[in-house]
C-alpha cells in the first residue's frame, strides 16, 4: 500500500439543481479526492487551506474517514473559499453564481513531514506554480504524479502549465480542455500532442460520456454508468480522480493495465457522488455498495466474442 | 444462419467534409446496411427503389458482395433519391444542402418471394406506414424486427410511428430522438418509456460517444473506437445497424447476451465506414481487418478486476 498526497481546495459550495438547492455545504476538490481515496483505506493526506469559519466537524468527519488533515492550514482571520453554481436542466452545463477565493488567493501549500515521501501525488486544479511548489517539497521524486487542470490556467498561465507538465506522469483533463491545450479536435491526436508535453498518461474526462486513458499508443475507455437520475454533478470529476489515485495507491501498481482498473474504480465512485448533494453520498458510501456497482460496470461493458 | 431482409434507401449522396468533397456517389441506408451485413456472409435482401439514372455497376457491386438486389425496384423514367450535405469542422453536425426525394416519394416496398420468410428484418428510416407495409408482406412474424427512425417522423407521423412500434422488437434511435420520443432527458428513463411503447430492446446511438443497449432493466454499452481522423461520417449509423443485424442473422441468436456482441460488431464496422468517403471503405473491407479491430475493441474495453 502506497501513501497518497492530495493537494486541492477544501471549500464551501452552494448548489442549485432542478431537484433543489443547498445552503453552504462542504465541497472542494481536495475533499472529494480524499473521500474517494478513503474507500481504499489508503493513508491519504490532504493539503489545503480554510478560514476560521470552517467547522471543526467537517475536519473531524474527514479524520474519521481516515483522511489526514494535518496539511489543511487554518487561517483564523480568513474566510474559506466559496463557490456557488446553478445547473441547467440537462445537468451538463452550469452557471457560476459566486466565486470568493478568500484564503485560497494566497494559498501556499505546505506538505506535512509525514507525507513528503508519498509514492502517489495528486495535484488538484490550482495555479501551475502552486502545483509545482508541492513537488519541490517532496523528499524524492514520487512514483506517480497526477495533475488536474482546467482551461482557466491555459488562459492565464500557459507557460507555467507547460513547465509543470514536464515533471508529471498523468494529466486528467476534460475533452474541451484537451482540445484547447493541444489545438487538435480528435482526442486521439490531442492525447498524442499532450504526451509530447510531458505526461506519459493522458486521462480525458467526458462527463456522462465516460473517460479515456491514453498511454503511448494504447487506449482504454470507461463509460459513465447510465443513471436514471443525476442529482448533483458537483465533485464527480474530483471523485473520479480520487478513485483513480486511491486504487493505484492501494495496489501500488502504476502500470497501464492496472490503470484500466483504476479508471473503472474512478467511474464507479463518481456514479455514487452524483446521487446526492455535495459530499453526502460519499460520506455514507459502503464497500458493499461499491462492489455491487462494480458488478454493474462489468455487465455494462464486458462481452465475449471469440476472435476468428 | 438466418436470412436478413433490409428495407431502406439506395441513393446518390454528394458530401462535403473538411477533407474534401465528392460528386454524386453511392449512398443510402439500405446500401450501408447491406454492405455491413455482407461481412457476415448472410443472405441479405435489400428492398428499395432507384431511378433510371442508377448505374448498373452499383447493383453489380452489391450482388458481388452477396447482397440480393431483386427487391430494388428500378423506375426507368424516375430519378434516384439524392441527398447532399456538408459537415462542419467538428464532424458532429452537418447541414443538408439538397434533398431530392424523386422516386422515393411514392416508394411502395415489395418484398421478394424469397425473402418473405426472413428471420430478421431491418426496417430502415422511412415513413412508419411504409415500414408497417413491409411487415404485412411477411409469411409469418419474423424472429426479430429492428426498426430505425428519426425525429422527422416523430414530427409528422407520430401516431403511425407509435402504431408500428407495437409490432417490433428493437428500435435504434439516437440520443436526442430518444429524448424527443419519450419526453425524458435521462437515457435510462427514456429507454424505459420506449420499452412501454412496444420494443423489448432499445438501442440508443450516441455517435462518437458510442451506443447503449437496453433490455428490461439490463444495459450494455459499446464505445465508438476513438479515431485519429473521421473522414466522412455518412452511413456510420446504418453500418452500425447493418453490423448489428448481420451478426444476429449469422448467429441466429437474438438473446440479450448475444446482442452485446452484435453491438460491438456494429461499432466495429462503423469505425471503418467513416475512414473514407461514402461506401468506399466498406466495399474494400476484409475479414482480417475486422478481426484485428475487434481485438482493439477488446483492449479498449475489457478489464480484469476481482470482485471482493
Amino acid at each position: 500500500m502506497s501513501k497518497l498526497l492530495a493537494v486541492g481546495t477544501v471549500a464551501f459550495d452552494a448548489i442549485e439543481t432542478p431537484f433543489g438547492k443547498t445552503d453552504k455545504i462542504l465541497g472542494g476538490s481536495g475533499t472529494f479526492v480524499g473521500l474517494a481515496a478513503a474507500q481504499f483505506g489508503v493513508s491519504t493526506g490532504v493539503v489545503s487551506v480554510v478560514g476560521g469559519d470552517f467547522p471543526q466537524s467537517y475536519l473531524d468527519m474527514m479524520e474519521n474517514k481516515g483522511i489526514n488533515t494535518d496539511g489543511i492550514e487554518i487561517i483564523k482571520e480568513g474566510k474559506t473559499f466559496f463557490w456557488s453554481g446553478k445547473y441547467h436542466n440537462d445537468m451538463n452545463s452550469r452557471d457560476t453564481l459566486v466565486t470568493e477565493l478568500n484564503v485560497l488567493e494566497h494559498f501556499k501549500p505546505v506538505v506535512p513531514e509525514e507525507f513528503k515521501n508519498s509514492e502517489i501525488v495528486m495535484l488538484g486544479n490550482l495555479h501551475p506554480l502552486t502545483q509545482a511548489s508541492v513537488l519541490e517539497q517532496m523528499n524524492e521524486r514520487p512514483k506517480l504524479v497526477v495533475l488536474d487542470t482546467m482551461n482557466f490556467w491555459m488562459d492565464i498561465a500557459l507557460n507555467d502549465l507547460h513547465e509543470v507538465l514536464k515533471s508529471i506522469d498523468v494529466i486528467t483533463i476534460n475533452d474541451e480542455e484537451a482540445r484547447q491545450l493541444s489545438g487538435e479536435y480528435s482526442l486521439v491526436n490531442a492525447a498524442k500532442k499532450i504526451h509530447e508535453m510531458g505526461p506519459k498518461f493522458v486521462v480525458i474526462k467526458k462527463g456522462e460520456h465516460g473517460a479515456l486513458l491514453f498511454n503511448e499508443g494504447k487506449m482504454f475507455f470507461a463509460p459513465a454508468l447510465p443513471l436514471a437520475e443525476v442529482f448533483d454533478p458537483t465533485g464527480a470529476g474530483d471523485t473520479f480522480a480520487g478513485g483513480f489515485c486511491g486504487y493505484l495507491a492501494k495496489t501500488g501498481d502504476v502500470s497501464f493495465e492496472n490503470m484500466k482498473n483504476a479508471i473503472i474504480y474512478g467511474s464507479n465512485l463518481a456514479s455514487f457522488c452524483v446521487e446526492k448533494f455535495g459530499t453526502q453520498r460519499m460520506e455514507e458510501l459502503t464497500k458493499e455498495e461499491v462492489q455491487n456497482r462494480l458488478q454493474a460496470f462489468k455487465e455494462l461493458t464486458q462481452f465475449d466474442i471469440e476472435l476468428a
